[in-house]
């Protein structure tokens, strides 16, 4: 994964999210601990927000390739319906998949990681009141984001309007 | 849409389903309606169980094209992880989407209708011991099966092993 995103990739990336979901900068920059956020279980059971494929066409793809399972935690539900503002202890949670292109189709692979915004106001205030995390493979072992501003908010910042989230509700 | 899949479309087919997912074919023959089902509430809160986008390059895009997110509910969810059989009262629910391709990122658009596969083993003994229905963008008034077995379980029928179940369980 390159340490950074080019300017190319932030417009691309920036045309994407606007379209659809977010939480994907947390997966740009791999690095060591951030160890207040803790992988949460039972996220498939949440409200399913959306998927999106990356695919290998995306000048993306070397950095958020997959098919991204976007997923808001019970609390956070009303407001995605409601397009924001988010209360405290709202959790999005994207399941990265590998997929597989099957005579024309897009199926889904192997989970490649979680992707976590979790809001606390106060706690995280210095990058909206959220906080970022991704780990590779789902592993609570591996967490890849220990600059949450440079690797994750400076991407989520365009969408304040909205929260700091680029997801919206589609029915 | 075609009244009927032809032998290419029905090869492609499998090894799409082969793949990944199933509850497709209930959406090949539109038609009138079939009045013992109806569109469940609450799916996006059932696990997710996989996505799948029929794109533009498949041969079944003019049948089945879309982005297929698949939820199955509380009372089936032990069963898929587990590969089968499925207990009655298992309800297997696709909300097929548009989606748009933007800058080589396939991304969610508007809901183009919903699928249900219902397991009740002695009301639907003949069709493997599953209902299948599919309501054109949701409308509970637009069912589009009336022959179950020939628009939906001649292609589940290969599934026996599973159920006729096409999904498997991907952590």
């Amino acid at each position: 994964m390159p340490a950074t995103l080019s300017s190319t990739n932030r417009r691309a990336l920036s045309g994407v999210l606007s379209a659809t979901v977010g939480l994907l900068a947390v997966m740009v920059v791999a690095a060591e601990s951030a160890d207040d956020l803790k992988p949460p279980v039972g996220y498939r059971n949440w409200f399913h927000v959306n998927t999106m494929i990356v695919d290998k066409a995306s000048p993306l793809f070397a950095a958020l390739g997959g098919m991204h399972n976007v997923h808001v935690n019970p609390v956070g539900e009303p407001a995605l319906k409601a397009g924001g503002p988010y209360p405290d202890g709202t959790m999005f949670l994207t399941d990265l998949h590998d997929f597989a292109v099957v005579d024309g189709s897009y199926v889904e692979g192997a989970l490649k990681g979680l992707a976590l915004m979790e809001k606390d106001s106060k706690k995280y205030a210095a990058t909206g009141g959220w906080g970022f995390q991704f780990w590779a493979g789902g592993d609570p072992a591996k967490p890849a984001v220990t600059d949450a501003t440079k690797q994750c908010f400076e991407c989520h910042q365009p969408q304040k309007a909205q929260d700091y989230v680029y997801s919206t509700y589609i029915p």
